[in-house]
């Protein structure tokens, strides 16, 4: 079996770890570094090595309830980067199976063909049947038919539209995997999704070791631009998240050929932190690389002690706490380091204030200040923070 | 230079990307493999390679500051996983230098005669005083005088006592050592955590690279035996923690030798997960491997649907939630994988909880249920769960 070139490569050692240690079903993720083996273009910032987030549902569990769950996880973690508009386009392989087989093309000729169709986000139709007919010897009747096919996109009423088309009707592969369409998006639905999934026949990926859906997340205003030069297109930015079932591959690795069904998803990060940033550039702004709430502020000499002691008390309230490693550190550099950091809040401290049993309260962002009394600090901190937050997701 | 052979091996890799990319300061942590060059005893599960998690404060800062704040977090880190009583050790590299200077060891001694000082707390004094007479060749009246000075351990009173000793005083590393580790202890106590310190001169650790302070979180209760025979002692079973000050180290891998000061600890999560679940299982419980807050079970069939929709509703409300992925699953099924997995709540729905508006409210421990508002679930939940929290943690 010839791997997946491009993308989720960390199925591998996955499925070969769950093969090994008979690990019969498990839900995790994993960052970490993942290799291609194809030549990718490094000019264009794409290397061999680079970081990958993959999660994975392995089990012998009902259709479509992992499978719909993937979906949800994607939506939620391109949601809450903030990185504008995506959708979620889903297919299946065994619709691509029955499709090609109701288009009459020969069996030997799938892989090739389907590798072809592949292509079709980044180039147009007319490129692709000359590849299918002129390069892969396919019959140029059955390439219009499945010109017609892949055009197919949208919701469950699409769905219901190719149940009903004579073509795929014949083909068992096609039908069931259309009735698995159908609950995967009922079940998106369930899960408050279905505005960010779409099913698109012409959704092909790498399908050397997928056995049933196959995802593919994209970025909307990052589309591949069709038909463009080389040095023009921008490639595969666009597409951030992709994966599907792979039933099949765990039982390569066991002795006994024991399968576990597995199904999971691989999260382009690096390719998102490089959107996060040219997006906080564009709008003069920074991607905060700490999460830090808090900076305590000292602003006058040797407060050294009692700084130590309100980050002792704000990190045991479980605060992200941060002060500088000088002893006597100016005030403006702290407010500085604040702003630069985009920690949200500092907590000042003066001689008068200690004296008087308060600390200053201040908002980084409207650099406001007002007194709270220090045994309220905590509380008052996280009230804030709460409020910090909704105000930033809404 | 020798490398550490046996701990913070970690700490180059990080000191060499620091002075490749230029980096002057940072304070990060890294779970992740690292490599051993010694011959582990693996007989007793030492590998060459395990997971060990660093962390690392860079920069050039007031003396102490960071410094302290490592031992803040090992405390808190040892504090949170409830394993028992600990002690964190410190001593500074340059007390040590200056103490074998005090008791006549010549400088090309200094090295080996380190390395036997850090067997003592696995070794009776006088087969270390016999590795450096008789294998080392010192002067056995310079060896009694290092016994009489590694004998000294506790608090700020000891490090005043030793500020007096005539010895000390003529050598200006350990003057300045000790003036050290009085603001350390001091910064210990402002930050909480002095109560787990234990200044102790008779630390030594693999001394190759540190060029301040070091450290050693030790375990009470799991300490060596000391001269037990080699099946029978606790190889390194009390260490879980350890680490120190290098300053030196980024300068090796700068081209033009500039330095970046450092500090950092390693912890042996290994061991120390190897020692929860001795304790799990003593205490016939389980070491929870998943996060799960709840548990959304049906006590019927064909409530898949609702299912699904809570599910979501939680996932939105940041409520760590599962259910399981059978579309009709047995009730007890589902309760007694919520017991297994440590799953603190049940959200447990039925066709009348549907039609009233409610949901059953399980807490797993107890297996007490009681009906809540649907509308008022997640605050309910959350409520819940900050009371269980607290209830463990006190």
């Amino acid at each position: 079996m010839r791997i997946d070139e491009s993308l989720t490569i960390a199925s591998v050692p996955f499925a070969r770890y769950l093969a090994m240690n008979k690990v019969t079903n498990i839900k995790r993720y994993h960052i970490a570094k993942v290799y291609r083996r194809d030549n990718p273009a490094m000019t264009r910032g794409r290397y061999r090595e680079f970081y990958q987030c993959d999660f994975d549902i392995a089990g012998q569990y009902d259709p479509m309830m992992p499978d719909a769950e993937c979906i949800k996880i994607v939506a939620e973690i391109l949601d809450s980067l903030d990185i504008g508009d995506f959708v979620i386009k889903v297919n299946h392989r065994r619709l691509l199976d029955g499709m090609f087989a109701a288009c009459g093309v020969p069996d030997d000729k799938f892989r090739p063909i389907c590798s072809a169709v592949d292509k079709l986000d980044k180039t147009f139709w007319e490129d692709v049947k000359m590849e299918m007919v002129d390069e892969k010897g396919l019959d140029p009747a059955a390439a219009d038919k499945i010109g017609e096919y892949v055009r197919f996109q949208g919701g469950l009423e699409v769905v219901d539209q190719l149940l009903k088309d004579e073509g795929l009707q014949k083909q068992k592969n096609a039908v069931e995997a259309l009735e698995d369409m159908k609950m995967l998006l009922k079940y998106c639905e369930l899960f408050g999704v279905a505005d960010k999934v779409l099913f698109d026949m012409s959704l092909a990926r790498g399908l050397d070791y997928y056995t049933g859906v196959i995802y593919e997340g994209v970025l909307k205003g990052h589309s591949h631009a069709k038909g463009a030069s080389d040095s023009e297109e921008q490639v595969g930015v666009g597409s951030v998240a992709g994966g599907g079932r792979y039933d099949g591959l765990v039982g390569m690795f066991d002795p006994d050929g024991k399968k576990v069904p597995c199904v999971g998803v691989s999260i382009g990060i690096e390719r998102l932190f490089s959107i996060m940033e040219t997006k906080a550039k564009a709008s003069n702004s920074k991607v905060r690389t700490t999460e830090t709430e808090v900076m305590v502020v000292s602003a006058q000499k040797n407060l050294v002690d009692e700084r130590l002691k309100l980050c002792a008390e704000l990190w045991d309230a479980d605060v992200k706490t941060e002060q500088s490693y000088k002893k006597n550190p100016k005030a403006l550099t702290q407010f500085q380091y604040c702003e630069e950091n985009g920690i949200p809040l500092a907590v000042v401290i003066g001689q008068s204030e200690i004296e008087a049993g308060i600390v200053k309260l201040r908002t980084v962002g409207t650099r406001e200040e007002r007194e709270v009394k220090r045994e309220e600090l905590v509380s008052e901190i996280k009230k804030v923070l709460q409020e910090l937050n909704s105000a930033t997701s809404s």
